[in-house]
């Protein structure tokens, strides 16, 4: 690792190999926060979640969590009553060592969905990586909750906050979310910060919302799905209590900024990836009307092929832009951008383009298509891939 | 062709190779339709929706048309107003030959986005297409409408009326939707039937809705869909004009099944297909929610890659469901079958099912996905393909 991976005061991690994984690698994770720590969180919308989102967000509403425990290799997921018992087990094992309620515990699965949790390695886990646990082991724990990613995902910024230090850490995993079944996206964030669960819970919502809630790969949403922000309160600073204040302002860009290099560094691992787009919708009426475009285009399997082709297949933009539903939408007026290349005007093909300057664009790895609609203030991005071979290799092949 | 194609009293077709298509093959169709025939059609709702699309749907709506004017090769889309005057033009010169206002031609085109209609080919090609005109020309017309279709799609049926005998004869070309920029689905059927036309365009659009508008390959809509609906009022029959009388409901659900043949064809032949597959959803509380949650099924390049691996990969369906946004979705109460197999119950895995009970069902070139929601009466079913390595293949590489 290049970058430099700042400890968070009042957070200690470990992990063990816990046999979870079949190929032996480690695979169970306990993070541990010190009393006094609060937490946010968002969690899946997806009406099959699995056991432990039903139980984290439970636990979460009753009492401010000690403990995070994640396993990798097994989602817990479809899996009916046997999938809550093991849910709550494993949260007593860890309140057992730490000597806490169960209901302080958090539990986060991803991996395989439908098959019950091994229980037993939980249980002889569980101890085991709560043996090692330490304030410098966010690199062990970023590469223990991965599945199919091929890199770690791990961030670290130091902010100022009105004048006082923080520390903001945090990992995540995910394959692109092209793995629904490998139920798929987890996220980690810590700080020192002094702040009120209010405001941490805004922080936390608004960062998830322009991060991870803008990267789509296939357009599916896991079962599993979780984003957590915990704030030990152990800087030296006064306490974010107030949403208008500068000090939270500072804040909550700090979270935007970790989050949204965590949700990228998903896409650019996405399985079979070898693009990375940032779809951007300009002058919208509504969030609504943007994001319908921007996913339009971003999961068109049209668009997709053509961009592993390095092809300016400027019509498939042109039509998955048009089919997106936007009423009353003014394709005169509308524009349309490779990189800095217009590609449509006045209802067509730009009367300036060449296909030599859409090649250039689309031989990049990082590509931006931008639509500007020209019918209000509102700006959204989505990032995404392209649709390669190797998508449909890994998909096919996955449980075989 | 093994099915017998029952010519339509009234009806003229002619075909021609005007070299649009740059292999050569037939690429220009004329049909005339008798003076006294009244037309119905449906047209893409594509907010880029091409020249030809704008055209036809200003001179329907003025008159009743005598020709339709199709050609292969080039689809006049994003061609802004030198479009519209080549599809003005292109109606002239059939008009000229037809010795009728050029209102009374309504112009299709499909093939490439982005360029001009070679206009010397179209009068050259016109005048020739129209010396072979032969009420026996469906065969040759229904070979010069394709583009990268691989099999044609011609279907033909003599149908009793209330105790008259109708025809109808109806083609279609499309390579499953999947080429927006061969911008995409035509579908032209005619009928020898008397009928008005308000019962005419109803019975189309009722047929529409649920052949045309349930299949998809990709979600894409193109630019120049288009269907029509002749009926020549040859028949020796009393005129139907009454949308409750027995003689409305034979003659609507004669045209549905035509279309249906038509729009699976399509499916079938969707280029890099190798499943059929029907998404059928039941007990839905409204058509809306059946075809979100169809939709959300039929279109995860999860669940069709699986398809395509013939991998009963249950968690991805149970994944997709459950984030196709329909409100308080009781997980608990519906159920997933693959053909007859229960394989989602109870929130998770089917107690009773077993992984050879799904592989021999994804064995199948033909497979049904069926969501019982527990939730009212409505039933809607989907028709789509798997996504293959030769999706991918002939998307990236289909314009190098």
């Amino acid at each position: 690792m290049e970058m430099q991976i700042h400890p968070v005061a009042g957070v200690y991690l470990g992990a063990t190999a816990a046999k979870i994984k079949k190929n032996g690698k480690p695979d169970l994770v306990v993070i541990e926060l010190i009393e006094g720590t609060l937490t946010a969180a968002t969690f899946t919308t997806n009406a099959f979640c699995a056991a432990p989102v039903t139980l984290a967000k439970r636990h979460l509403a009753e009492v401010s969590p000690r403990a995070l425990l994640i396993n990798a290799g097994n989602a817990n997921a479809g899996t009916g009553e046997q999938g809550m018992k093991d849910a709550l087990s494993s949260c007593a094992f860890v309140a057992a060592e730490l000597g806490c309620d169960m209901t302080r515990v958090l539990p986060f699965s991803t991996g395989v969905i439908g098959e019950n949790l091994p229980m037993e390695k939980f249980e002889n886990g569980i101890p085991q990586a709560m043996a090692g646990l330490q304030i410098d082991g966010w690199d062990a724990a970023s590469k223990a909750i991965m599945t199919t990613d091929l890199v770690q995902k791990l961030v670290s910024r130091e902010v100022d906050i009105d004048g006082h230090r923080i520390v903001i850490t945090g990992m995540s995993k995910g394959s692109g979310m092209i793995h629904p079944n490998m139920a798929t996206m987890l996220g980690f964030v810590a700080t020192d910060a002094k702040i009120d669960q209010a405001c941490l819970q805004a922080a936390l919502s608004a960062a998830v919302e322009s991060s991870f809630n803008r990267i789509t790969v296939d357009g599916d949403t896991s079962t599993n799905d979780a984003c957590t922000l915990s704030a030990t309160q152990q800087a030296d600073m006064p306490e974010i209590h107030d949403l208008e204040s500068v000090a939270y302002q500072q804040f909550a860009k700090a979270v935007k900024e970790i989050m949204t290099d965590l949700a990228q560094m998903i896409v650019r691992d996405g399985e079979g990836a070898t693009k990375f787009v940032a779809v951007i919708v300009e002058e919208a009426d509504s969030k609504e009307e943007a994001l319908k475009v921007a996913h339009a285009v971003a999961l068109s399997p049209l668009v997709k092929t053509a961009l592993f082709a390095s092809d300016p297949n400027w019509g498939r933009i042109l039509a998955a832009v048009g089919r997106a539903g936007v009423e009353n939408l003014d394709i005169e007026a509308l524009k349309i951008y490779l990189g800095d290349v217009c590609i449509v005007e006045n209802g067509g093909r730009a009367a300036s383009y060449t296909e030599e300057q859409g090649q250039a664009v689309m031989n990049e790895t990082d590509i931006d298509i931008r639509i500007v609609l020209k019918r209000g203030t509102v700006n959204e991005t989505v990032w995404t891939t392209d649709f390669s071979y190797d998508y449909v290799k890994i998909n096919a092949e996955y449980r075989s």
